[in-house]
């Protein structure tokens, strides 16, 4: 029998992964999880959209063009300009979510060896997509004392060396919920330009932006207009995450013409998916406004909850849908496995994400979670009941154990 | 402005993609244009699997699992049942097309540097597949005169060396249309045992076997069960290519775990497809015993008509809907293109893909052309007045073209 590849053996995956079956188990045992480790949201996708698919008459479900429906990147134009980014149809192309975006952009872009700066912690899937890519990933990192905010501008640079092709970020960031404002765009965007490198900025979480603040992409950033390539994905903002339809959207043509190539050998995107897309794109602000209401409101919660919380450190997020926290134990993977197996409140416990997916290295964030706020607040509540009884059990446990182990 | 990257550079693309825009700019002109050149079916897609794709309650269009939905995946189990495929849902994985099922094997399979020998002509986009992952391609030949029959088990065996990690064809074969029965299948079993290698067989034409001749899937080849690897499409057994689902099928465990690796990064696949792909499997077997039907109508269409032109070598397709000839040409380029631009037969021209498109080497299939029959009978009857008109005159422009020469 042939072996598998050595890279199959070594492509890095979520950490995490392993949890889910734990988790599974506990359910299956009849213990309720509130699931706030995952980025897949409770809240409904537009019911008017659904309908508009469902709609629509297909007779022949045919391939696409490569780069998607013309129709739907004409739209997806009027999309961005609300947000002041001024893009033409063909600086658009569709892909098959912004998994197959952050693919592509990283074939197209980057030589194997080549080297993209990327703070941390950051999304842990990224550190798939490189291997794939046979690229490196320069993490430079950021602190939850801080707010996630990003080091100097002297501190990104020092990670620059001869192989560094790019600086990567996502804004609003997964898994901090930090929120990059103008002003951090536009000095990354000094760095970019003196250093000639891309820019490749994942804004899948655009819209949620709280406490008044306004989302500045970096594609409005004047002067590095051919380094800029965002990411994009209709998942977070529609709760569509099934449908797998994500963009790029660049005005550097040679990028473009790159990127059209990959995407031509996999012939299309998603047919249905585009088609909801399109209708997504159709309809007025109201459902994108609510819905970061909801998640303003429920990130009210989650962070209130975790001031009262003793020995725990978090911030108030800026943006997406996500908290990043620190809690008073040595090994969060430990901590969330214990949550599952262990621990139980009323009948319910939680799974968390914890915070070492999200580092480079296997030291850092090891007291660290990410929380994703994807459940209403009645359950948020109530899983914040049972993260609060957690963590005073898991002192006594923790306590004990090592009582036991000094006995010894 | 940093440089895309060297690799997007050199990624081998369809090379007939240029003669669309050129299809296009007649199109414009009023010319009517008969597509021959794609595998994209005018056959409908099955009404009765739509409606039920638009009858589903869909609350949240949220992520599947990364290796598709258990339900879809226990449904295929069936499906496979009928060719004698004996398989559990654990066996399959559900991709992005047999495109994604394409790339995630040769990431999941092979090592970069490793070969594998593909019978040509074969589909071009392997090519690209191949470059993304680092893997060589080595061609073994097959000729129209012998109806692209494979090699011998020797010739074959000398094609093997060090680096050789596995051996791949699509079966039916796109694009000769050539069925390899199983007594072929079974002779390249025992050259894949005896030398350890994987066997990748691309079934997506599966359904489309004529003359009463029987698909063996090489599922069903004794003794190499962990070296074979189905890849697999609805593309066009239900003319669902927009649908972008197809299959991974192996009993491999260790391929299976490594291309979920791979799959878990990016995430799932398309949701709407799935829940399509669902209803497809769930309906009986007249449509897909009509679609044989048809296409065989029209491969007589074709292939009788090819017959009687003069100077025409082919061969009646024994699978898939695709039928390859030999013309009396030196450039079948230039002999699309010219169809395109200049050739004109009562309003109407043709769109053929060129036959070197499908070589590893540029000098071979010169005066070769594919031609997919996914047109009606009608249509295809006009086409192929078209291409008869066409050869004759081509014929003249070309004496007259060599005289001309002469001349200087």
């Amino acid at each position: 029998m042939p072996n598998i590849s050595k890279r199959a053996l070594q492509v890095p995956i979520s950490p995490f992964r392993k949890l889910i079956a734990i988790a599974e188990e506990a359910k299956a045992k009849g213990k309720h999880i509130y699931h706030l480790n995952i980025g897949q949201p409770d809240i409904k996708t537009p019911a008017e959209a659904i309908e508009k698919v469902q709609n629509t008459n297909i007779d022949i479900l045919e391939y696409s063009p490569a780069v998607g429906y013309e129709s739907y990147r004409k739209k997806m134009v009027g999309y961005y300009e609300k947000f002041d980014m001024i893009v033409q149809p063909e600086n658009i192309i569709i892909t098959t979510g912004a998994s197959e975006a952050t693919q592509l952009i990283f074939n197209a872009c980057l030589n194997e060896g080549d080297e993209i700066v990327i703070p941390q912690p950051y999304y842990a899937n990224y550190n798939g997509f490189a291997h794939m890519a046979n690229v490196s990933i320069k993490p430079i990192t950021t602190k939850i004392e801080t707010g996630f905010a990003l080091p100097s501008p002297e501190a990104f640079e020092a990670m620059i060396g001869p192989k560094t092709k790019g600086i990567m970020i996502t804004n609003p960031n997964n898994p901090t919920g930090c929120l990059y404002d103008k002003e951090t765009l536009l000095q990354l965007g000094e760095i970019v330009k003196k250093h000639d490198l891309f820019f490749f900025v994942d804004e899948v979480y655009r819209e949620f932006c709280y406490d008044g603040q306004q989302f500045f992409s970096a594609l409005n950033i004047k002067g590095i207009e051919d380094h800029v390539v965002v990411l994009d994905s209709i998942s977070k903002r529609y709760s569509a995450c099934g449908a797998r339809i994500g963009a790029i959207v660049t005005k550097n043509e040679e990028i473009i013409k790159a990127v059209a190539k990959y995407a031509s050998l996999r012939l299309s995107p998603p047919g249905l998916g585009q088609i909801l897309g399109e209708a997504l794109v159709e309809m007025d602000d109201l459902y994108l406004r609510e819905t970061k209401n909801t998640y303003d409101r429920r990130r009210q919660v989650v962070f209130n909850r975790l001031q009262k919380m003793e020995g725990v450190t978090s911030y108030l997020p800026g943006g997406a849908f996500y908290c990043f926290a620190r809690f008073p134990i040595e090994s969060a993977e430990e901590f969330c496995k214990w949550l599952l197996e262990e621990f139980e409140y009323q009948g319910a416990s939680l799974m968390l994400a914890p915070g070492n997916a999200f580092y480079a290295q296997d030291e850092l964030g090891t007291d660290e979670v990410r929380i994703a706020y994807v459940l209403n607040e009645e359950k948020l509540e109530k899983a914040m009941d049972c993260l609060e009884q957690a963590l005073i059990e898991y002192r006594s446990v923790m306590e004990l154990r090592q009582a036991t182990e000094m006995e010894r």
